[in-house]
């Protein structure tokens, strides 16, 4: 294997960034106690803690005691659906946590276009009088889509108009998954229009297994893990202080320069993008190009078996996904290309390319002339 | 305040070993990759969490696959109870995590003696036809009381024989949170005859919210968090792959060093326990004396206030507990105290003191001599 790394998955997991772990390091040796301790130690604990919690807040333009802390997007996504009782509506493009919980609900999911976008009007005649919650995450992890929330949020607005004039109160929310979002696209809840937002610290360059749930205090959130009453009772169990602390260094850097890293990540995957047009002229782009994550890139080889890519790419150094990277996912088509009518030999030839803080120029350029080269091996070896 | 820490609060949390941290240290940087990711740096990593989980499993006589790791041990408990359906038991010196999910199944809480013990006769006569499950923490959390697990496990193994013969298939599993008595105690699951069994990493000087369910392949759980599949479908989710690398080292530590450890503390404990009886003829010793955790003293001083004692013994350096560090526990009596029919006026005079790593005979002899002062300044100031 080569000895140089050149990681283009970056949409599965981040590298956690030195300074993050650089602030988390106290709180697992001298500040290891109990933020429920009586003692001042563990108070100067706690309220480092509550001031991590405003500083992801602050990110999000919300408040901190708006946010759940919980181990991961998956959870949080998985607390958002455990709050309603009712109807809920989602796509069939979204991440499987999304789509396990949509269907412990009464549920509709609606299609996706082709171009991966989950269009405000597809919701709008999804909505029932008995529905109590969208959900559609901000990004699409496989392709990358951005999705036209503020649309959708406007839609759900009208709705919730409609019943009130109507007299009727049955509430309905907007949840968001931004995880995949987070340090590319602003993700300040009042302009996304969300009534609850799900992050992720592990795709940030934070901690892995640390995550929240905001929601608006509008909604009344439904424990599903009880016990000691932290997090204001909505999610108990002893505080992972280290882990939040990191999570805000994370969150307070990815807000720092996303626009710079934005750009940097955009410019970079464009040119990659056209070198693999250049060298393949049957090459697909799936998702859309105009709504896209900066770093994402979802290519297609046409004939071309992207497992055995994977494999000859990994010899060479060079990471890369051929979808989305949850356990369940594996060894079956994925479902978000299928939502998307691409044609199983186009899918089947598929990697998503992610990039990220390990993403340079020259990594990039290294990147493109070693997948070219092991893409012609292939169709070489196959003709 | 001192510049010396005399950390009496172990049961509370534990500072991360510094080998722990070590062995995690790698899964942050270089070895950062989502384990479902397929190129060979990413299985790696897989290979790695599933080794640590072996190592985890071994500590207590199980298989790695038997495992759930979750973030801590009131999600595991939340786990076990969401997986049955139907009647459960529990005692009113539990927890608040059991003491809430037993809460949201039909119920039976039986009484703990006055030494804080839940007799096997005690949960037999609560048993019904359609009991599902028993939890009885292995060690209590306040008093150190250490419950006649096996003798419990024997009714429960009683009463599924009693159904087989009547050729009723309702099953009947015992849990227990040994979460207090991981590093002190046997917590091999067969010895202790139970059929899941949760694990805190916090309390063994590993991580905090990193833990684990382990259930017999009996028993079939029932996933609260839905998502990508990790943990064989029961707990959706990226694994936290530094904290459960960490949580093998802490156990492997915890169970070579365990008898020495036991030893150890029970002989700093014991003399503890002396000084402070010899100071004060009036002290209570609360919970069995005979069935007690090694480092574990519950003590109390009638007529004090144990809340300002503890203010003042900070000030002198001494961390030390009043009861249950459990956030909803704040302002209120213990309910443990109260189960155990201590008079108000002993239970607002405890304190709980908790031996472990960082506890020398030399931090002990300090500690004892500041806490005698304190006691007798505040005694002379309330006389």
């Amino acid at each position: 294997m080569s000895d140089e790394l050149l990681y283009l998955d970056h949409a599965a997991a981040t590298p956690l960034d030195e300074r993050v772990l650089r602030v988390m390091q106290p709180y697992f040796s001298e500040l290891f106690f109990n933020p429920s301790s009586p003692y001042a130690p563990a108070l100067a604990v706690r309220r480092d803690y509550e001031a991590a919690k405003q500083t992801i807040a602050r990110a999000i333009g919300a408040k901190g005691d708006e946010l759940v802390m919980t181990a991961g997007a998956t959870e949080s996504i998985n607390l958002a659906f455990n709050s309603v009782a009712g109807h809920v509506i989602t796509a069939n493009i979204e991440h499987h946590a999304v789509l396990a919980a949509a269907r412990n609900h009464d549920h509709t999911i609606v299609d996706a276009d082709d171009k991966g976008v989950v269009a405000a009007a597809a919701i709008k005649s999804a909505i029932r009088s008995d529905t109590r919650l969208v959900s559609i995450a901000l990004a699409n992890n496989e392709l990358g889509t951005v999705q036209p929330l503020r649309d959708i949020a406007a839609v759900i607005h009208g709705e919730r108009d409609r019943r009130r004039q109507l007299g009727d109160t049955t509430p309905i929310y907007l949840h968001t998954d931004a995880s995949q979002g987070a340090g590319q696209l602003d993700i300040h809840v009042s302009r996304l229009g969300v009534d609850l937002l799900t992050l992720n610290a592990g795709k940030v360059y934070g901690p892995k297994q640390v995550g929240l749930l905001w929601a608006s205090n509008q909604v009344i959130l439904n424990p599903q893990i009880v016990g000691g009453g932290q997090e204001r009772g909505i999610r108990s169990g002893t505080e992972n202080v280290a882990g939040v602390v990191g999570f805000a260094k994370a969150m307070e850097l990815a807000d720092a320069h996303r626009k710079y890293e934005a750009d940097r990540l955009r410019t970079l995957r464009d040119d990659l993008q056209q070198k693999l047009e250049d060298a393949f002229s049957d090459a697909v782009i799936s998702g859309s190009q105009k709504r896209r994550l900066p770093g994402h890139l979802h290519i297609s080889f046409p004939g071309l078996d992207a497992e055995r890519l994977v494999f000859a790419l990994e010899m060479r150094g060079v990471m890369v996904a051929t979808g989305s990277a949850c356990a369940a996912n594996k060894g079956t088509r994925s479902h978000v290309l299928t939502a998307i009518n691409l044609a199983p030999e186009v899918a089947d030839g598929s990697l998503r390319l992610t990039l990220g803080h390990l993403s340079t120029k020259d990594s990039i350029d290294k990147a493109a002339a070693i997948i070219i080269e092991e893409i012609r091996k292939e169709r070489q070896r196959t003709q």
